[in-house]
């Protein structure tokens, strides 16, 4: 278990604008709950009011394979580049669906996705992402905070 | 000027919480940007997966009084008690334009809102709020901390 902490968060992002320095999002899609925090610093950040959400739910499943449920899939209006945010890809299925949905939705956008974690397992890799956390559980601190004394 | 830190925000968010003691929301609207770091501690805090976002910018009128524009109104489904953030109530048109296009979209909803920060001097005020800013602008750390050294 890894308690991930506001400071390293804060330390965190401002590697992930440098990595980002090449693409420059006219609007951002947080997949929530888990990407909400970064899409605000970022939609700051770049001064982007264009920010959309989208539900994704992942189902373990028992016999079969897991399944990923999208709900609240946005209509995204005048933009050309999009970044979709997530805090983690862990084994991939859920922005990999999120990020087909979206492309599928609105042909003519060019979405990248960022994540602060990425696992080298996931069968999905984000564009941007920062560390590996390898088999090691991550507990954000929007997770646990507001929980503890 | 006030800079608002994240210890400062944490601090006040389980006070947010306590205010909340008698309202179990199971669904969460984020008026966004502004309630979106807010709206997924509170998910996580009440384990809350069904969140939603709608966008609303306010456009300063120059001879008439100022509007406000709404984007993204969610369909909420199955859900008796939603809670709709945002991080202040100024001059209050933004939240009332917010809660009056949900209600009228989900009569059978119980709409509460939540802001940190609420002017004595708006219109609307939220039902659970902690703060009166007075005249000075709050610069919460989600605007800030990410373009600082």
């Amino acid at each position: 278990m890894r308690y991930y902490s506001y400071p390293e968060f804060l330390r965190d992002m401002k590697l992930l604008v440098a990595k980002m320095a090449d693409f420059r999002p006219d609007a951002i899609v947080a997949v929530a709950r888990g990407g909400l925090t970064i899409a605000q610093m970022l939609c700051e950040y770049y001064d982007i009011r264009q920010f959309y959400a989208i539900n994704s739910t992942l189902y373990d499943g028992v016999k079969r394979l897991d399944s990923v449920h999208l709900a609240n899939i946005p209509t995204i209006d005048n933009a050309k580049d999009v970044l979709v945010v997530d805090e983690i890809v862990d084994s991939g299925k859920s922005l990999a669906t999120v990020i087909e949905a979206l492309s599928s939705a609105h042909p003519w956008i060019n979405f990248k996705s960022a994540a602060l974690f990425q696992k080298s397992t996931a069968s999905f890799c984000a564009d941007y992402y920062l560390h590996d956390p390898g088999d090691v559980w991550v507990e954000f601190f929007w997770e646990v905070d507001l929980l503890r004394d």
